[in-house]
Order: structure tokens, then C-alpha cells, then sequence
């Protein structure tokens, strides 16, 4: 984290700001606690008024049906008044923090349809050793991954808190994606709209968030703060990336991408204007509760320069996302290193170096299985990038394995002799892993999973698939641009170049190209794009250009291989639409989508 | 099916009805368009003036993110008009058809939060070639294995249809879990409340599904027909079981389980009293709809016995369960046979006897690899069980594919050693089903999958798992329930007793049992039904009187598999919370319930 504060003349703030993304542990409550705690020590260093940290950060987020288990709930809630005990002992009770948490509607009844217990997706405001403000979430998010109606009753209060002369307005991640809550804080008149989220990652997401602060700031009439949650939870990457906008929506300061950070900002808002709201006023089935806590502004000896991290690059920012899931994964997981068969081609490759980035290369372990089919460059390759990067590759070649096999089940041919051989390197993988304590890496890519080219329990087994929701054409893309990085900080590239530039092949059988099964990449991409992300019909995709039956084709292996993935680890989601979560569809389905003829 | 009609001499009856519990598949709309019109031909032949098809008959159930592809909606609104159609074309215009189908608000727009295309679990009335009444589902299902705030938008409309003087209430399954319904049924003053389902089995929900019908028809102040899917769909099966209960709550008939059938039953009801409710008035939400359509009653030339099937017990209906879900496991997804490892235990040896069941002993194939810990009599409990049923049998030893990994992978023991050998099985059963096209079954049962106790890519691979939602002891008693059924009718008991007598073991080293690793089964099982089922929390199992160090251990054994079980086949649901899509937890948990100390 960078270091703070770095002060300069000028008039004393009106409100200083922190926000405090951090890399919370899903269940982690008391990890968590410990995280925050040190974060609100940081702030009250910088003479920040307020501290925010991220929806749900004292549980981790998304916590699933965790938040069913009443013992969680309570150890939540109990974790979260223990919290607002620590802080002041430690010293900092004058400092506002804003923490998101899990809590439950005392008052609701169980009920049929009604999620047992009544947890909340909930913000508490912490002062002076007590939790003296607790809002829920309004706004369920209950599309995409989010399965929040499942988990969560919604709240329907708006709080406006006021901190040092500042009316400050709470919102919940989906409320602002939705119309209600900006507008009851417009109503409210409130100074600044401070928004907890735990908003995943995915391509060209910052942009559209951006975009959303602003508007929503503009509609609130006030300035608004987005505090995002950062780190890898399964299939999940939260961004950090946290915002902050004027009531114009101009941006004031922006953090740095997937990493934390404590973002102290200062801000100049107008004064609240202490008229107390109609406690019955109801703003779209919202109501506004004023609270006023007596903390002064900052006694800060001058004004900080607002902090803006430099951004990333679309490429730059899938790679940092996989880098990211996979380091979380492994460490919240208690994996201390990762195997992975090395093929020499361009997944593995690219899988690799991503595994180094995120573990470092001394904790990756890599398994070359050359067999009959093995090119001599898939070999030379392996070794090469292994030279470069310093991770551990060793040979285990599986030809006795495969006459072993060969003899016990004579005839073997076609599919089942290439199965074969992908299967009998898995069992090498999972032998070592098992005797060495690894975590196994597939290396499969989303154009594999769309189109089922892979084989269960073969080159699909492992914990976690980094490039799971990455086209094969951007895989490509992002060992180029790895490269290009290492270059810019005068490091050698990892990804040997022949990798890259080589036609693609499983070496199943002599002479297998990629393209003997599957269309040219490029075309399969553009198809998969539109067909799985963008739920584009057959008759669209056709008339949008694409050849009538490579659609036939291409929809008809995606809408078979839903079997394959359901068995498929979890991989870092990076796209609109990831294989998972995020598209749920049956396995026994005879929907066929044909074109009309 | 039974044959009908079946008259007996008496009045002519006010209204015949009749209910199709049909086994739609999910996608297949012109295949479930031909069952709908089949049994609409059957009605009519026995008179019937009303037939009824469950939920989503045209669609099947669940259809999950069909319901957001716009051309699936679509398909489903022209194949619902095309049925009305060939209905009136057959000859049967005048019989009135109340068919459950994908519709979608065509007044909504889409907005963030909505789901896109607005589409809806609706239910039409078809009469004389129309569409004549459209209603969605009120309440929409979104617990346990229900996710419908992801996929439909909810009606607001109850439609009262006037049937040959009988005024007929309509709703949609989870509309009578709640209030709303019902109340705004009672205000309507209907004759008979007619609730089309896709309930899917779990235990003793027969029994909850009899009470809640028959509370509701009291509340509503009529009688109530309750018709439900039947068949497998993925995870799911749907035991059909329909009720039809009278204003008491008296049941008057019901249909068999787990079996297509159509319910014929006369009614003696109320007449339409001829007011026409106000369209304003709202009960909870909900407007009323009246529409009368000029339908006789039947010319019927006598009364029908009432139809009540008889009933299974509880172990009878978990079997037929898990028989119905694999056959239509199979059957919709394009398999005619089976493969398992058959390893003389009790798991393998339960699933070969449902997998007879399923698709016939000549469809299953057993693979027995021993080793070198395989036991004498498991080689040859395995042959008997083949002798007793016809399953074909065959021997692939695995000593000399062990061989050859251990020479390549020097110094394997312990774990790693073990699970190699499972691993090696399965690659043999992979080849298998690649090279002849069966369909593997994975054998493990809910403890073991609990507790983890399983080998990854090893026993646990298979496209469907029959027993995974079994408990161990259920296991056990399914397999004498199995052997009393035959010896009731006659046939040979297909399980060796000695399969169950045996004390369990992997035999994956000299002398192994079950018992070294786990606590008995038991006791397992017991707190298993505590902690996974129904939530309890740790300090609740040490006060219900379960040992505190084997509470710890257990729950530890679960909260740490959740990454196992996310690569497990699909198996039918049996229990009120299976692992799947009823308990959804993160993989990434560092969540521990300890004990106080």
C-alpha cells in the first residue's frame, strides 16, 4: 500500500475521507476484524473524519447460504459489537467507521418464502465503542451471479449520518443500480452519498461503474463514494478500484486496481442544513432516518493531493484478475503451490505464467507427460519457459502407462485411445499432487468449455482453472501483452515465442491440429460471444453474417457439453457471462435451436 | 396407464375432470405438445369437461436460463398457440384444456433487476382452438432448489373460468404455499380451485403436499385439484402423486407415484353464482377475473369410481425415485446403457439393482478391477449379483496398470497410493463408456460425499450419480427393502445378502474398513441429518447429546469436502436438503463452528 498521508498547503478540508479496500476472507470474522481494525489505525493516522470499508467486508462477500446458519449470523453481529469495542479502545472510537457486515431483521418472522432467520446484507456506522447505525441493503442484486432474494430480506430505511458539519447518505452496492435509493437521498438533500460494494470484476466493468457514480451522484445532487471490495473468492475477483466523484459527477480520485489499499481523500460539501426529514416521508417505499454524531472535522495540518492510480489496460486487467483469483484461491485455501501438466502449448503455457505471477515460479510445479504424439518442440518449449522463469518441471513420460491400458483393454481406438492418454497424465497429476500437497491447475479455456474440447477427468481435472472464462484468441492476446510487460520493466519474457505462434493441437493422435475439429478460433470466438454472452439467436447469428452452418455447428457443441462443465473446477470470471453462475442452464435438455430452412 | 373410463351407475355428475400428470422434458416442446395432445384425446374420450397438465408441461420443469433466452420464449408462446390449434383440429375444441407453459409480460420492459424479457410461469386455458385465459404465477419459488426471481417476472391476476356452471379458480404450485391466493379465491367465491404443479419428490413431502391441499381448499372455501409433473430432470424427480380434495379438505382421489397417469374424477360442486367480481378489488395484491366459457356438462353416461392409488412407503418411494431419475437421466439424454465399477460392496451393489430397474439388466454393465487388497468374496458377490439379475459382468484387473505408475511415480504410499488406484479403475470405465457409449454411474452415497470420503476423478466419476443424496444406512435398508420387494412378488432377491451383512471397506489397502476413517454410520448419519439438513449448529448437536469431539470432526469432515462434492455428478434429490443446488456454499470458507470451550 502506498504511504499516507502526503499533506500540502491549503485550507483545512471540510471532510476527509478514507476508504479502505481490503482483501476480506469469506468467514474470516475475526481475520476480518483484525484487517479492518488496522485500516481504521491508518486512517485516524491520516486525520481522516470518516473511514468506509467494503459491503459485507467483516464476512467476506458472497457468503452464500451461509447467511441461513443462524450461529454465523449471531457470530457476525457479535463480531461487529466487539469491533466498535476494539476500535475505541484502541484508541480510535472518535473516528466514524463504516463497515458492511451480516445482520438479521430482529423483528421479521419466519415464514414460507421469507429466507430463514431474516438475514441482511447490512452497513453499520461504528462511533465512540458502539454501533450507533444499522442499515440493509434495498435493493437485492438477484441477476448475473447474484442470488441475493435467496440469501437476504431487504432493508427500506435510508440513514443520513451527520459526520463534522456533512450530511452522509448510505447506500448498499445494488442500491445505486437501481433508481429508488438516489433519489430518496436527493430528497434527503444530503451532502455525500458513501456507498459499501462488493462488485466482482469483470471486462470493461470499471468503465460502466464509473459512468454509474457519476449519474447517480448528479441524481442524488451530492458527491458520491464507492468503496469496493478487493481479492479472489472462487469463482469471483473484486476489483478495489474504489471511486470518488463531486456532485457533478466529476471524477475527484480513484484507487489502484486489485490490490488494497486505503484510498484518504479530502472533499469539500456543503453544510447539512440540519432540518430534521419527516420521519413518515417515504421515497419510493424508502424512509430517511437523521442521526447526528458530534464528530469535529479533522484537525489535518493541510490538504492531500487527490489520489488517482494509474489504470490498467483491457489485457492488463484480465491478467491482474486471473493473477489475483488464483493467488486468493490457493492462499485462502491452504495451498502453499500449484502443479500443472505442461503440454508446450499455448494454455499451459500462458497457465503457467500466470501461476508464477500469482504464487511465484519457486511454488509452481510443472509435469511434462510426453507421449508417442509428443512433438519435440512441445518439449523444447516446456523446458524453455521453465528456463526462463525459474518454476519446476519434470519429465514422467506415460508410454508404459498407455501399454499397460493398451493390453488390459485391447482395441482401443479414435476417442477413447486420445481420452486415454489425457486421462492417464491426470492421474500422474493428481498422484503427485496428493504425495506433495499441490494444488492442480487445469488449463482448459472458455472456447474448450463452450465447445466440450476436452476430456473429463483428462486435461479437466484440478481445483481451479485459471483461464476457464478466457477465449482462446485472448489467450493468445495475453501472452503477447506478458510478454510486452516484461519487456516495458526490462524483465525476460516468460512465454518462449514459438508458443505463441505455433497452430494449436492437443498431440492426441500424429499430426492433430485444433482446427481438424473445431472452426478457425477467430470465427469460433465472434460466435461464442454472441451465442453465450450475449444470448443472440441462431437466426440473429446468421443474419448478423456468420455462416449458416457453422452456426448449426458451433450452438449444437455448446449446447452438449453443459454436462462437461457442470464437472469443470471453478476459474476466475472474467467476462460479461462466465460459465457458471453466471449461466445456469439444464444438462437434460433436448432444446434445439434450428434455423428455419 | 390405467384404462378408462370405469362408470358406475348414479347421477350424472356436474363436473368430470380429469388430470394429466405427463413426463414432459425440459426443451422438447413439440415432443411435450404431442404427450399434451395425446392425453387431451384420452379426456375426451372419457368425457371429461375440463383436463389439466401440470406446470411448464409444454416447456418442462425447471427450464432454468431458457427462461431468459428470448427465442426459447417465443418458441414456447407459437407452440402453445399451434397446440390450441390441433386440439380444436383433433376434434377436441370443445374439451377445455388448462396447460402450463413460458409466457412472458408483453406489457413489461426491461430494466435492471428485472429479468430480461420479462418472461413468466404461466398457465392457458385452450377452448375451441384459442388461447382463452393467460395467468402467471403470483408467488414465485426462490428456496431450496428454486431460483424463479432469476427467471420470471410474477402475474398479479387470479382468473376465475365458468366451466359448465362450475366456477374454476386457477393458480401455479407455489401460489398455495402462500396466502395470497388462496384468500383472493375465497373472496372470489370459486367452485374449485385447480393448481397445476412441477413439485418435485423429496421425503415424506406427500404427506406435506396432502395437508397443505387440503388446508387450502378449506381456506379457500372449495374443493381443490392439485396435478403434478412426473419424471426425472437432472437433479430433480417429480413423483406426480396428484390429489383432489373437497372443500373439507377430504380427499376424493389421487394419483399413482412416479408414473404418468391420467386422473378421472367426478365432482359434485357448487354452481356459478353468476356475479361478476369487481376489477378493482385487490385481495393482497391480486385482481380477479371472471370469463365464461360455453362449455356443457359432460353427456356422460354414468358416475366413476374415484380413482385413489395405492400408496408407497417411504423406502418404496425414495427407489422408485432414484429408478425415475436415472431412466430419464438416460433415456432424455440420448444413453441406452450403463457402466459401473462393481467392487462386491454395498454401494455398487445398490446402484446395480436401481440401474436394472432403470433401464433393464441387459442395458447395465458391471466392471469389476480388482487389486491386490480386492477381497475374495467381493469378486464373487459381484458374480452372484450378475447371475441373480443378468447384468453383464466383466473383469479388468489393474495390477499390471499399478505396475506401471509405480514405477514411474517411485515411492508412492499412504493416501496418494490408495487414491491411485481408484483412479486407475476409472480410467478403465472412462475407456469403457468412450469406446461403447455407456453411461458411467458414480456409487457414492451423501455420507460419503459429506465427509469427502471418496477419491476425486477416482470412484467419484460418472455422468449421474444415483445414490448421492442416500445416506449410508438408507443404503442399507433400500437394499432389503429391494429383496423383500422381490420376495413379495415372487422374483429372486437381486442383492447378496452378504453385500449387506459385510462390514463396509474401500479395499484400497490390506484390511481396510470404513471404520478406520469414520465414525459408524450410524452415528454419522445421525448428525449428518443435524448439521447438513436441518442447520444445526455445533453447540445444538453437543446438547442434543452428540459427543463433542466427534461433532467437531464431522462438521470439520463437511465444511472441508465442499470442493469434492462441486465435481460430483448430478443424482436425484431424495432428501429435504441435498448437496446441489439446496445447499450452496462457498468453496473458499475459512468459516469453523468451534465449540466453547
Amino acid at each position: 500500500m502506498a504511504d499516507y498521508p502526503v499533506f500540502y498547503p491549503g485550507a483545512v478540508p471540510q471532510l476527509r475521507l478514507a476508504l479502505a479496500q481490503i482483501n476480506a476472507t469469506v468467514g474470516d470474522l475475526d481475520g476480518n476484524a483484525d484487517l479492518i481494525a488496522a485500516q481504521v489505525s491508518r486512517a485516524a493516522y491520516a486525520d481522516a473524519a470518516v473511514v468506509a470499508f467494503p459491503e459485507m467486508a467483516l464476512t467476506g462477500y458472497p457468503i452464500e447460504d451461509l447467511s441461513l446458519r443462524a450461529s454465523f449470523v449471531e457470530a457476525s453481529r457479535r463480531t461487529l459489537d466487539a469491533l466498535a469495542t476494539r476500535l475505541a479502545t484502541e484508541g480510535h472510537g472518535e473516528l466514524v467507521a463504516v463497515v458492511g457486515f451480516l445482520d438479521r431483521d430482529t423483528e421479521a418472522v419466519d415464514a414460507v418464502g421469507v429466507p430463514k432467520g431474516s438475514p441482511q446484507d447490512a452497513v453499520a456506522v461504528l462511533h465512540r465503542g458502539e454501533v450507533v447505525v444499522r442499515q440493509a441493503k434495498h435493493h437485492l442484486w438477484n441477476y448475473g451471479v447474484g442470488d441475493e432474494y435467496r440469501h437476504f430480506v431487504a432493508g427500506d430505511i435510508v440513514n443520513v449520518v451527520q459526520v463534522a458539519g456533512v450530511d452522509i447518505a448510505l447506500a448498499v452496492c445494488e442500491d445505486i443500480w437501481r433508481d429508488g435509493v438516489p433519489a430518496a437521498v436527493a430528497a434527503a438533500g444530503a451532502g455525500l452519498l458513501l456507498v459499501v460494494n462488493a462488485s466482482p470484476y469483470e471486462r470493461a466493468k470499471d468503465d460502466t461503474r464509473l459512468e454509474l457514480c457519476a449519474r447517480r451522484a448528479r441524481e442524488a445532487g451530492c458527491a458520491l463514494a464507492y468503496v469496493n471490495l478487493v481479492g479472489g473468492q472462487d469463482e469471483l475477483v473484486f476489483d478495489g478500484d474504489s471511486i470518488v466523484v463531486d456532485a457533478q459527477g466529476t471524477q475527484l480520485a480513484r484507487s489502484t486496481q486489485f490490490a488494497e489499499e486505503l484510498l484518504v481523500v479530502d472533499l469539500e460539501l456543503p453544510a447539512a442544513t440540519g432540518t430534521e426529514p419527516d420521519p413518515d416521508a417515504l421515497v419510493e417505499g424508502l424512509s430517511v432516518r437523521h442521526t447526528a454524531l458530534s464528530r469535529e472535522s479533522p484537525r489535518s495540518s493541510g490538504r492531500l493531493e487527490p489520489p488517482n492510480a494509474e489504470r490498467l489496460d483491457d489485457l492488463g486487467e484480465i491478467w491482474h484478475a486471473i493473477v489475483l483469483g488464483l493467488r486468493d484461491y490457493a492462499r485462502k485455501n491452504g495451498f502453499g503451490s500449484v502443479l500443472l501438466g505442461m503440454s508446450g502449448g499455448i494454455d499451459s503455457t500462458v497457465v503457467a505464467a500466470l501461476a508464477c505471477d500469482a504464487v511465484g515460479a519457486e511454488n509452481v510445479h510443472g509435469v511434462s507427460n510426453p507421449s508417442a504424439w509428443s512433438t519435440e518442440h512441445s518439449r523444447t518449449d516446456a523446458a524453455e519457459q521453465a528456463r526462463r522463469t525459474g518454476l519446476r518441471l519434470r519429465t514422467v513420460p506415460i508410454a508404459s502407462m498407455v501399454d499397460a491400458y493398451d493390453e488390459a483393454l485391447s482395441g482401443l481406438d479414435g476417442l477413447a485411445a486420445e481420452n486415454l492418454q489425457a486421462r492417464i497424465r491426470a492421474v500422474v497429476w493428481m498422484a503427485l499432487s496428493n504425495a506433495e500437497g499441490h494444488l492442480v491447475l487445469a488449463c482448459g479455456n472458455k472456447s474448450e468449455l463452450a465447445t466440450g474440447y476436452s476430456t473429463i477427468y483428462g486435461d479437466a481435472v484440478g481445483g481451479f482453472a485459471p483461464i476457464k472464462d478466457v477465449p482462446k484468441t485472448v489467450v493468445w492476446q495475453l501472452a503477447r501483452w506478458r510478454n510486452d510487460w516484461a519487456a516495458r520493466r526490462g524483465e525476460p519474457p516468460p512465454i518462449p515465442e514459438a508458443t505463441i505462434t505455433k497452430p494449436p493441437s492437443a498431440e492426441l493422435r500424429p499430426g492433430q491440429l485444433d482446427s481438424d475439429s473445431l472452426p478457425p478460433y477467430d470465427v469460433l470466438d465472434d460466435v461464442l460471444d454472441d451465442y453465450v454472452e450475449a444470448d443472440a439467436s441462431t437466426s440473429e447469428l446468421v443474419a448478423s453474417g456468420f455462416d449458416r452452418e457453422l452456426v448449426e455447428r458451433v450452438v449444437q457443441l455448446v449446447d452438449r457439453a453443459e454436462w462437461k462443465r457442470r464437472q469443470y473446477p471453478p476459474g476466475p470470471k472474467i467476462s460479461v457471462r462466465n460459465f457458471g453462475r453466471d449461466r445456469r442452464l439444464p444438462i437434460t435438455s433436448a432444446w434445439r435451436e434450428h434455423l428455419p430452412h
